[in-house]
């Protein structure tokens, strides 16, 4: 069993706050010395002694130098009501560079060691305070910086998608465990295993999984945001569009991390989704470039955007010129959304386009009509409502090992439609198992543990 | 009194820990409603009926919305076994940003204001927790960036500062009791006050305090460091010297509050006090441009620079040059230090420079007496070693206080010199009295406070 994976004995410390000054710090130990190291520091009552989730105030002072570092707080958790399951301290610092180090040096010195990025949360993972899902969740949630990625992350931190998992996996353990029993008894032509009921569980499963696997496009957009080129002749207010949306909404870079500010100009955060506008200095204007040099890089381009906002001016364009346009995206497989701005300058707009249907009419100085453009963009990128009681996959390890669990899924129903017989069933079985433990960490290894793991900031 | 002041019954609330994003944020609560307003939040146990120094896991909910925003752990302190002397809760929750603000503003629609800076710590001071100079020693603390500027900080607030001026204080009372009462007898011509003895208790006093003023010049160094200038002809080695002190010595600039890239090129931590090398771009090579235009400014920038470190190729010098280039310095008294670099390629040095002394002879390429030179310049600036017992005042404000009450005592001492009548001396003495209290905040106004503490970061 990995929960009982040994060599984790030590006694890891790290900062657990973000690095930098601030008010307080706090420095996290895990491990069987970790109140024992604790004790060798902290001058005002023996810790060894102390009650579990009690507070304690007293001096810190250099083990050698026997100097005083700080004042601090410290917190102690017994094994195994902790965040790792194991003895935690966490103390609190004033909250100066300096004393983190010091403090962090005092704990080495005592036998403690520097932990890795994620380890205490690995370390939580292995000794079955979480599964391996809501491990991966804690980073999502740190990161997340908007409602809706902070919606997710929390959804799956509390165990929702696991839970799904879980219940898919007993069932089809059952199964497995009747048609391994049938190979047993395979000389008597027995059959334990309910054909019917489990043709219809495979069937019903295969909805479950393709509509989890379906969500992470979505969970994809809700985590990182999408990329998305605003194109247009230079005529037709693309600067007055950008400037309504970013007053409005615009997204504090800093704070979002991973933005490439070379490539990216400006963020809008439009009901909870990130819209990462691309610098389109480089896409020609479509319609007219169509046959000059340059138009297959910005065909790339627009492609490799999300979503492409094409502004035009009502008044100058005809019909045929937007249908030829659209035309042009459709081929290409550009995901594309058509906005019709200048509305206040021209009248009967919509029967000029009448044939071409998805058109959003605005006007961009006069603010006309931005919020069902702010709800079109959303709903471009989200095909769907977020829902709260939604599970939505956001992890690229997940959606790879569900479209193996989708795979196996297949084969055993392709199986039965082609009466193979028990043993090969249970084979693509087993695989399918296989898969759906690697996703919650009921089966992995540590090698992939470690570069899960190693994705995670230190001291968490 | 200044402790039971009223007014500060509100509940405020503020991240405690650095901006940004880490493993956990701590978010801190002080007042009558904190423990109120979390409950509201908490989904756990009820943390009205909690004991003190607790931790308690659970999950925050959204006020409006009952949706989750994290699980966290809260810290239940009750008044008076806390910080601020308030109720006050700390909620550690996981290091988003998002996460951070949903729970200060969760607080704020329960009932809670967003703290002022340094508003934790004035509540402290104000119900008695800390005196003044160990309030404002806090913001020193979170501030420290050396072992020195840490020691200085660390003294204060445990009240080392403190515990000399009390003394002093509690004596001068004594006599200014007894002069007081002389005043009430007044016809009756008693002394009440030994003369003798009083008379010894004020010298003695103008001893000690103009021991905590000279140390001042000395604190300033220890806390903010000095600007340093290397300057000398382009081939005295400067890049060479600045390379070998660089590379064991480098202090981590990010770490340093308050540098002005623009000036400060590069910042040496030596011993536990930073050199901020200074751009000598525009300081002209001061021998050879004594007559030229621009010196003025090259001698004002020398001026500024709290040391001037004098490089020059021994080989290239007589002694003559540079007693012309020392009679220069002292002239315009710049604090320099000489330094004759590239010892390796000449014999018979210190014969050469013998009339000179102080001169520091070194070979930057071949890292002889480098220790020697970096000892030298903590010398120049620190003008005796920092002794770990030793009060070292950082404070401006203390500064300017403690040099009024050493002009009070002055006042004090000449008025005995000169016969002067009782109610006179008392008058100076009351003086005296005044700006030692001002200084650890037994007497002070609310202004002058809200003035100190706004220059804390928020949170503490």
């Amino acid at each position: 069993m990995i929960g009982k994976l040994a060599g984790h004995h030590d006694t890891i410390v790290a900062l657990a706050t973000a690095p930098g000054i601030g008010a307080i710090a706090v420095i996290r130990l895990s491990g069987e010395q970790a109140i024992g190291i604790t004790n060798q520091l902290f001058t005002g009552k023996d810790l060894r002694e102390v009650a579990g989730h009690t507070l304690h105030f007293g001096m810190l002072t250099h083990p050698q130098t026997r100097k005083a570092i700080d004042e601090v707080v410290v917190s102690v958790f017994h094994n195994p009501r902790s965040y790792t399951g194991e003895e935690v301290i966490e103390i609190s610092c004033h909250g100066s560079p300096y004393i983190q180090q010091q403090i962090i040096d005092a704990c080495i010195l005592c036998g403690a060691r520097m932990a890795k990025p994620g380890e205490f949360t690995q370390r939580a993972f292995l000794n079955g305070k979480l599964d391996l899902t809501q491990a991966e969740s804690v980073a999502d949630l740190i990161a997340s910086n908007t409602a809706a990625s902070h919606q997710t992350a929390m959804q799956q931190m509390r165990g929702g998608f696991s839970r799904e998992l879980k219940a898919l996996r007993e069932q089809l353990i059952r199964f497995s465990a009747l048609i391994e029993l049938e190979l047993d008894f395979s000389q008597e032509d027995v059959e334990f295993a309910d054909r019917t009921q489990f043709y219809d569980l495979v069937s019903s499963s295969t909805v479950t999984v393709q509509h989890l696997i379906d969500s992470f496009s979505m969970g994809n957009v809700i985590k990182n945001g999408v990329n998305t080129a605003i194109i247009g002749k230079p005529n037709a207010g693309k600067s007055t569009l950008l400037n309504t949306l970013l007053n409005e909404n615009r997204a504090i870079v800093s704070d979002i991390a991973g933005t490439t500010r070379d490539t990216i100009e400006e963020i809008l955060n439009i009901k909870g989704i990130l819209f990462r506008l691309i610098d389109t200095a480089g896409i020609r204007e479509s319609v007219d470039a169509i046959e000059s040099i340059g138009v297959q890089k910005s065909l790339e381009k627009m492609r490799e955007a999300g979503l492409v906002i094409y502004l035009f001016d009502v008044n100058e364009y005809t019909a045929d010129d937007i249908l030829a346009q659209q035309r042009m995206f459709e081929a290409e497989k550009i995901n594309y959304l058509l906005v019709g701005n200048k509305t206040d300058l021209s009248s009967g707009v919509t029967q000029k386009f009448a044939t071409i249907p998805g058109i959003l009419f605005i006007s961009a100085r006069n603010h006309d009509h931005i919020e069902q453009l702010k709800d079109a963009l959303v709903e471009k990128v989200m095909s769907g409502s977020i829902n709260a009681e939604d599970t939505v996959i956001t992890n690229a390890r997940h959606y790879a090992a569900l479209q193996e669990v989708m795979r196996s899924l297949l084969d055993v129903r392709n199986g039965m439609d082609n009466k193979l017989p028990g043993d090969l069933l249970a084979l693509d079985l087993r695989r399918c198992l296989h898969f759906i433990s690697e996703i919650t960490g009921d089966i992995t290894n540590e090698d992939r543990l470690d570069y899960i793991f190693s994705k995670f900031c230190i001291g968490k």
